[in-house]
């Protein structure tokens, strides 16, 4: 992408309303724009860092055996006072009457839709196991959104429903998709800790959550000052020691939750399996949420510095920027708009910054953005024809003949 | 995909809430499931279609220069009210109050909301022209849902809008748009006309739309018997012939318009750049949309016969399924597996059917799914070693050897 022909804009500060670094730093990147309190637009740049994260959660996702489906936000009231979670969620959730008096809801979650979807398909052993995910938006009445896409109405949820013939197999089921989580948020760039937790409004008996340590959190845990082990406020009790050292409380954010639900929603809409011998067993389910949208500003949490993002490889909106030092030197434009032209027949994501803007704002820019590999063609391409590479994140510089920058493109996933 | 541990399951017979072609192959293949009237949950083999369609929309608006972003779905009634929209979409649109006292809708397009949001950064010529899309979820109160997905109260599209410096500008890109539409389309697997159209909600002074003549199809259109030219109802104005022949009305189902809005939008929002003399100018808007999830429905309508869907390549939930006759003969069963293996190699979307089912009850399924390439292995390839390939569309068969069949999965896009 040619920055000139992009919907691209950058600002040198952020607005008063970014409560977080993340948060002024997706304003400050043109990733995302407010329309009113709590509900955001993605604008291109961001749109591309969210598409690769969706793409890396279908993948893991995929790859751990789930399939991949779409159900309706609008789901009618009646299926949530079959479980009493109407009740429950209360005013969170967005209720409305249409015009031929149906109560509807938009559902912030999808248990009670799921179950009763595959009660009509499930009939025997042979049937099972599954699991079924989708990535969709949800809505939430927020009283108070913050910290951006945080904690927003409007965001984006991977949920995913597992099915199977009984709790051994959904032990099994539940560690292959914690297994899934690590390495989704390793890919994201993310180091987490993942701790004991309360099953709240959704249920079932043990749970986990995957808690990113960011200043601006709103969970806490707490960690060993010794050897850094992560607990869970509630799990630690009374005890404000582990290893003889003091334990510290941190602030971070949580990404993502995962349910051991049994059989909760499976008695109450009676799905069941013939097994073996034709004996009707009840199924065990679990659930397993990731906040996407909230992804974004979790890495960028743990991914930045003064200067601005340090976007992970793996989800970088682009992977290279190509910047022409001064635009109206035509050997610099020219080697620079070619190098651009070889990147983009790598099919590697690539910005060209071929603005006609002093190189001080254009380095700027460049850091702010975050782009891992930082190509500059400039005086010192013209006396000695090397290729200056920057590495963001190391801020090392290297300078390449051309066999050796087309060495570092291949290498690049 | 092995059958037996896909969410996948097949109707003999369709529901009787089933009105159309396209409603019942959808229910029959399990590619939809009601959740309430109007609203459908996709299940995999859906989504699969869904996804390769958004793919292809993806690619083409891609390669078209348009650039995708995602604006939220809950926008703020105000600015519906600034373009006097509020009341002209009336009951249609989803409203809601929330826990705040605002008062928000779902809305069912975004010329307001995009309009908005590029005022605040375009300022001058060299940020023009540029296109932005989305594929997102749509709602809509629907009265009277019909044909399954095809008018729903929850479905997907795909809007993009144009920003032009002048009407030349416009005039170029709605053309570059409307054939990227056509690219879409053909790639689709579908045949469809493009006719002038009345702008209705949306405005401007010129609009296209794209029909797929389709039985249930619930638009019309004017057809000439002797040459096939396409008329709308409006341009045949009181000619009932054309070429000296007879129109005759044909049903259709209308899957994309496009719309030159001009400055409908821009000026009531102050969409203004300045030139390159210094000078305040207003700015040419294009809006286009696509049906997206309606696809599904006009691509069965068009693509099927008497046994069920027959699915062109480019959108086919999977491209390639293998059909093991006999699964208890390990000869049949164990070939079958390994052509299976073979073609998930080669990263071709591949369903094994697997299942312990007398092979009449496989093909018909077979034919009902309508992937493009059936590779049967039973008794034939006991006997002779050869892979038969049966091709849904023309149903001839061949039988290939092994560097035949390797050969034609290289060809397979």
């Amino acid at each position: 992408m040619r920055w000139t022909k992009s919907f691209l804009f950058t600002m040198k500060e952020a607005p008063e309303e970014a409560e977080s670094i993340s948060h002024q730093l997706m304003l400050r990147t043109g990733m995302i724009k407010m329309l009113v309190s709590g509900v955001y637009s993605y604008l291109p740049f961001g749109f591309r860092a969210l598409e690769n994260v969706m793409g890396i959660i279908r993948q893991e996702m995929n790859a751990a055996g789930a399939q991949e489906l779409l159900l309706p936000a609008i789901q009618p009231i009646e299926l949530w006072q079959k479980t009493r979670r109407d009740e429950l969620l209360g005013e969170v959730m967005l209720r409305f009457q249409d015009r031929k008096g149906r109560r509807l809801c938009l559902g912030p979650t999808h248990e009670e839709v799921i179950t009763d979807l595959v009660s009509t398909y499930i009939q025997s052993y042979r049937d099972l196991p599954f699991t079924l995910y989708q990535i969709q938006t949800k809505f939430r009445d927020e009283l108070r959104p913050r910290f951006g896409i945080v904690r927003a109405c409007e965001f984006f949820m991977k949920d995913a429903y597992s099915f199977d013939k009984d709790t051994a197999g959904l032990n099994e089921t539940y560690e292959r998709m914690r297994s899934a989580y690590n390495n989704i948020f390793s890919r994201c760039g993310l180091t987490c800790v993942n701790l004991k937790a309360d099953s709240g409004v959704i249920g079932g008996d043990t749970s986990h959550e995957f808690l990113v340590p960011a200043e601006s959190g709103e969970d806490v845990f707490l960690q060993c000052q010794a050897c850094g082990a992560a607990l869970s406020e509630k799990d630690a009790g009374e005890n404000a020691t582990h290893c003889n050292a003091a334990m510290v409380k941190k602030s971070a954010m949580e990404i993502g939750h995962i349910f051991k639900l049994g059989r909760k929603y499976s008695d109450v809409f009676g799905l069941k399996y013939l097994d073996e011998s034709g004996k009707q067993q009840p199924i065990e389910m679990g659930c397993y949420g990731i906040g996407v949208s909230r992804l974004l500003p979790a890495i960028i949490e743990q991914n930045h510095d003064a200067d601005g993002i340090i976007w992970p490889m793996g989800v970088a909106p682009f992977k290279v920027m190509v910047l022409a030092v001064n635009v109206s030197d035509t050997e610099v434009f020219g080697t620079a708009q070619k190098i651009y032209e070889q990147v983009r027949n790598k099919n590697i994501a690539v910005l060209f910054d071929d603005r006609d803007l002093r190189a001080g704002a254009k380095f700027k820019d460049a850091d702010l953005l975050g782009i891992p590999l930082r190509v500059t063609i400039g005086e010192k391409f013209k006396k000695e024809k090397k290729i200056e590479v920057k590495y963001r994140e190391s801020k090392k510089v290297d300078y390449l003949d051309e066999a050796q920058f087309d060495k570092l493109l291949n290498d690049i996933r």
